[in-house]
């Protein structure tokens, strides 16, 4: 996997074609042969899983289990909720056959039109449909509830415009099922999800996110409310980060899924889903990249140092690996991952060049004469800022820096974020600034109506109405009709 | 999720009943909507997820890392490679179309006909085809080589006859895809592997297996050769648990793999694939569990010790709250996962046979008498020896006892195998013993004839010419043709 390090596209160029760059030089992921799909190579993967892993202790700690749900569902299945239907069973991959025989005419195999499906199967473009309908198993009584599941899995929906990680044909993704007897507690767990996928957002991920409800136009087709986390990306967009959906009844009344409560009586089932994708791998590329290649988080990067050896022969190299030998068994009883880069078929300048675009946090060199001086000089990725350090203790100092670099980056991207969020007043202001990106804080009138107009005059959306800030009245900028609170609006991925 | 504790059908009365119950009433898994598709209920799945993760840790120490592949193959990738599109383009899920509309007709929505993709897509039944197809880009040099490369997914075969675990069209898997640049390093990884889950049967499964190589007959389609370890299930039926295969040049010569060697010489890439599959959950249940349900092996036990308190009042139980607290605090320091099951709603007596049906390892029961004599009930699942123990002590006892039940139920499984492993030089006595089940050594011509005979007559095949063991040579019990050793026939799941 040859890597090319040169001719990164400058953010200030043209961001979209930076980020379609990036993705593949930093070894992410690519294309594939499939319309739409996308291959996630080995350093993509590692970042993935790292999310997946922190993801799923952060899940399991609140009591949720893991389980897996059929990738194919029954046609039948995706209309027993109407909006659901509305909103999912349009683009998506239908199984139609089940045999392919040998081209009675030529060389190769055709579909065997004898092995017709009675009824067509989707490739899940999401899960309610058929867990709820597996639920309706499960449930009886109310000591059944609450039901806590998440499943880890591929999804699909026929996109026609894609862009890796942000929007694909396929996605990795976790969704999660939950099932209680009360609307408060359902409540209570919709809202859970959402703060512990903003928890997520800013601790790993470094990325600070509003928490807000979803207009009824961009919920979930089948929820009475959507609670999302929306982020800011450096074009100054907005990228909806994760969602959580309080379904209410609606799936447990489409699928017939009732309990006997404690006084005997049958009522329907409380429901909510949630889900993270691989989106997020977008959104922490976007969020902190910068034209020399990706900066990570150390929370989640897959190499958090990475220690080149600087030499001219074979006796150098060995003095050199004996002094590293003690700093890479600190660095590990410290719970740091380190990568001593020693191959000798790549130049030191190419190894920089190569771990700077792959956003590794902090790169130790240590050349001939750092030995002799107990010396070791550190650049850290996020303000490429150089310093010559004494070797002993350096372990200890880059474990601590780790958490300043994770900082940093945070308050980086929140001081983005804040500069470029406008309170707003005068559509005509709007309309102009909008063109500009960024978040900008607007009185709505809350209906349908003026947000699509909004939509069609300036391509920009209400991201959400936030939870937290100010809530005080006004009058909505395109309508002056009454307006509860400001609302966020900005153009988004 | 109630549990129906009561009427698992005896092994002896009809084992493949006792599996298909067991499999439901331990919350392991069950039918789904979709034909041949289960669900996997979160006890199974915990089971599967500590296999992923235990298997992870031993592929990435041998300098595997994960990667990702599109779900949806394109058909004439299939096609490439001839043997392998005989082996696996035949009974498969098809997508032929990628959007459904409203019904002009009625409610419901239709696969919309001009949808019709111009080459349909195949969902993977394996992913060798689009692996390669990806890695034609990925190498170039013998600088590129090794490439180790391994994937979880969901695969999907369209099988005809289904059992949960064991043979679903749906199946969750790992698939490893290695690329060298010679064919020794490409044997030795081929081996490497097979040892890698001979390790992971034995260490984790507590499953003893044989290590061997296919007969061309059974080969996977594409290889040169298939390495498998088969176990054998308390019916005397053999499990094939895991395969490796040599790949050769085949898929590289497929897909026009190429490098150009340390002289500059351009070579095709020697490949080798490896995987394992929730079929273990198959092996694992049929390997250890009993008439009064699973057994689990106390290096894969979801939960390893359950804790019971006996008590007739809420006085009683915090005194027993009190002396368990410790406990659990000691189990935590030493590893070990336990549930404390004080909830209210069922019965001491009900929760010791769910907790039996379910196998966990080891059973501490805790009454009030208990309390004042400082003692402890403990129970062994996989001999249900029980035994009143001092409090005193009793974290590390059980710790300790947890290895000891792991040794011992691999001895016991190890012994089932031995004494149902038979020398069989006559083909009149293997037809009529076979119907026993068992291992039988026999002396084979080597011939695929021969093979198929065998297969006609008794349903029994050749499941491997072990690596191991007596390789004297011999005359074939069925032709009297020479014999290079003896082979493993058997019947098989």
């Amino acid at each position: 996997m040859a890597i090319e390090l040169k001719g990164l596209t400058k953010r200030s160029e043209n961001y979209s074609q930076w980020y379609n760059e990036l993705v593949v030089k930093a070894d992410l992921a690519e294309q594939s042969a499939v319309r739409g799909c996308m291959v996630i190579k080995p350093y993509g993967y590692a970042i993935w899983e790292k999310m997946q892993q922190t993801l799923d202790k952060m899940f399991k700690a609140t009591g949720v289990q893991n389980a897996y749900f059929p990738l194919l569902i029954p046609k039948s299945f995706l209309c027993r909720e109407a909006e659901h239907v509305e909103g999912f069973a349009k683009e998506c991959a239908v199984v139609t056959h089940y045999r392919l025989k040998n081209d009675p005419n030529g060389t190769g195999v055709i579909v065997d039109p004898e092995a017709r499906l009675e009824e067509e199967l989707i490739v899940r473009p999401t899960s309610e449909t058929i867990i709820w309908g597996t639920y309706k198993n499960w449930i009886h009584s109310y000591r059944d509830l609450p039901l806590l599941i998440n499943q880890w899995a591929n999804v699909m929906r026929w996109e026609m415009r894609t862009r890796m990680f942000l929007r694909t044909s396929e996605f990795l993704w976790q969704e999660g099922h939950c099932a209680y007897a009360t609307p408060e507690e359902n409540e209570a767990r919709t809202v859970q999800m959402i703060n512990v996928y903003a928890d997520f957002a800013e601790k790993y991920m470094a990325m600070p996110v509003i928490k807000g409800v979803k207009s009824a136009n961009e919920r979930f087709a089948g929820a009475l409310n959507t609670y999302t986390i929306e982020a800011m990306m450096q074009d100054g967009k907005a990228l909806q980060s994760g969602t959580s959906h309080n379904l209410g009844q609606n799936f447990a009344k489409a699928f017939d899924v009732t309990f006997a409560n404690k006084e005997n009586k049958t009522e329907y089932v409380w429901a909510n889903s949630w889900g993270v994708s691989t989106r997020l791998m977008g959104a922490l590329i976007m969020t902190h990249s910068d034209d020399n290649g990706l900066v990570l988080p150390p929370h989640l990067a897959p190499i958090q140092v990475v220690i080149v050896p600087i030499y001219k022969n074979d006796e150098q190299l060995s003095v050199i690996n004996a002094a590293v030998q003690p700093i890479l068994a600190r660095l590990g009883e410290l719970g740091v991952s380190v990568k001593y880069d020693d191959a000798d078929n790549r130049r030191p300048g190419f190894k920089f060049a190569d771990y700077e675009l792959k956003g590794v946090p902090v790169r130790l060199a240590i050349g001939a004469r750092d030995i002799e001086n107990g010396t070791v000089e550190l650049m850290r990725r996020d303000t490429l800022e150089k310093e010559v350090l004494p070797l002993a203790g350096i372990a200890d100092h880059v474990s601590a820096l780790l958490e300043d670099i994770q900082e940093n980056i945070y308050r980086k991207a929140l001081k983005m974020r804040q500069e470029r969020t406008y309170v707003c007043d005068s559509y005509d202001e709007f309309k102009e600034r909008i063109e500009d990106g960024g978040f900008f804080l607007c009185h709505w009138d809350g209906t349908t109506e003026t947000e699509e107009r909004i939509k069609a005059e300036t391509k920009a959306t209400i991201r959400c109405i936030p939870l937290d800030g100010d809530d005080t009245p006004g009058v909505c900028m395109v309508t002056g009709k009454p307006s509860a609170r400001r609302v966020i609006i900005a153009r988004n991925y």
